[in-house]
């Protein structure tokens, strides 16, 4: 398999997207959130771009109006962008339509190719990895970025994808201990290569991060911002890898575990 | 002071640069060549865009025409892009006209900002580090990157001056233990503030590469496909770090060591 990373949702091309798997990181805090609402049972989360969208989607007691801009609550909606706020009790058999400033764009934007789209995040980056090798396309990492630039946050979830890919390959620790100028056959070895110097930068960093996943969002400037705002409890939340094994997929305006 | 990161040529910003110290770095193996030439003797590197105004420069016995494109010698010209063809036999005294894809327009580029435009590469970091903090400016680290795209390499290198400036400002290691959510505090302490998850990320990948730098290389793209050009000898000079320490500062045209 080999395996693409895009820097922000800005840089999508739906050409590089067709006949692959894509896979959306805007880990702080949309699709961590949208992980976090359909494990606690909520039955499909509608993406979308703008306040008016979600405002005129139609309303019942199923559903429930979530989303932030600036990272503040949105006037006139239910919640906020907090995956504490989704709990079981909240979300169980409800429909969630979230509009967040860069996640929603990027999942919709990276819908426009042919191939699946899938939700990923620390919360399951394994569930992720084992349904890209299901699937059996190429994947196409697409990190949200923030305000259209690099985000470390969403690359380096982005990388602990890869190193999960690696480990059910059967590569492990192996690639830690890649010899000089053996990389490329290495990763192909385990079946993943990496096509671009971002892809092998995501890897390395995922790396030195995934022993204190924390560290990632406390050294990311957005992560920074969150936790000046009181929210060190969501990035807490965000920063558990592996908490959940599944594999949300974007399919004709909605996400579901299908 | 406070430290930005460029990801690739295309993306330099005139404004972003007044007022600021930039570097410049395209250490496969543009810059890496311009600092070994000017290191071993050479008068002046004069960097020009296309290849017919390097064929154009007045000739005479103390100008040396030298470049690649797709990392090959230029017809007509006297040297290709090595830095180990740059020996004290050749360049002593001489003027070297200098074209190459990426590196030559990053520099010409960076130097339509306000502010100093210095060379740098693994070879003399700890040597643009100390002139940086000399002048006292803030600076804007600007990675060539690879036909538009992040370089491995060019990031990496960026990281290694941002951990030399660490170093000479009593940050040193420090910043390797810094507690969760303390970084901007800790590097507020150091003088060395970071502007960008970029810079971040940079200075991380910069953490685990300083033992083995020969790794960066081998581990990019660019990197492999000089080594299987049978180039490995100047991806080992090109690794060697803090081998000079001298910052080449380009200025009217010229690069020099001032």
């Amino acid at each position: 398999m080999k395996a693409e990373l895009v820097l922000t949702a800005n840089e999508i091309n739906p050409e590089q997207l067709t006949g692959r798997t894509a896979v959306v990181f805007d880990i702080l805090r949309a699709t961590s959130t949208i992980v976090t609402a359909l494990a606690n049972g909520c039955r499909a989360v509608v993406p979308v771009i703008t306040v008016e969208e979600a405002l005129s989607y139609p309303r019942d007691e199923d559903i429930i109006l979530g989303g932030e801009r600036n990272s503040l609550l949105i006037p006139g909606f239910h919640h906020g962008n907090s995956p504490l706020e989704y709990t079981p009790g909240i979300v169980k058999g409800k429909i969630l339509v979230l509009t967040t400033t860069n996640g929603t764009r990027a999942i919709r934007g990276a819908a426009e190719g042919t191939g699946q789209v899938l939700i990923g995040s620390l919360l399951n980056a394994g569930g992720v990895a084992r349904e890209l090798l299901r699937l059996g396309q190429d994947a196409v990492l697409v990190c949200a970025g923030t305000r259209g630039k690099f985000s470390l946050e969403d690359t380096v979830a982005a990388g602990m994808v890869i190193l999960e890919l690696c480990k059910l390959t059967g590569g492990g620790n192996k690639l830690e201990i890649t010899e000089l100028g053996q990389k490329q056959k290495t990763m192909a070895e385990n079946h993943i290569l990496l096509q671009s110097d971002l892809a092998v930068a995501a890897y390395r960093l995922a790396l030195i991060y995934r022993e204190e996943p924390l560290n990632i969002l406390y050294h990311s400037l957005h992560g920074q911002k969150l936790a000046g705002m009181g929210l060190s409890a969501d990035l807490a939340w965000c920063a558990r890898l592996n908490h959940f094994d599944l594999a949300p997929v974007y399919s004709e305006g909605i996400i579901t575990l299908t």
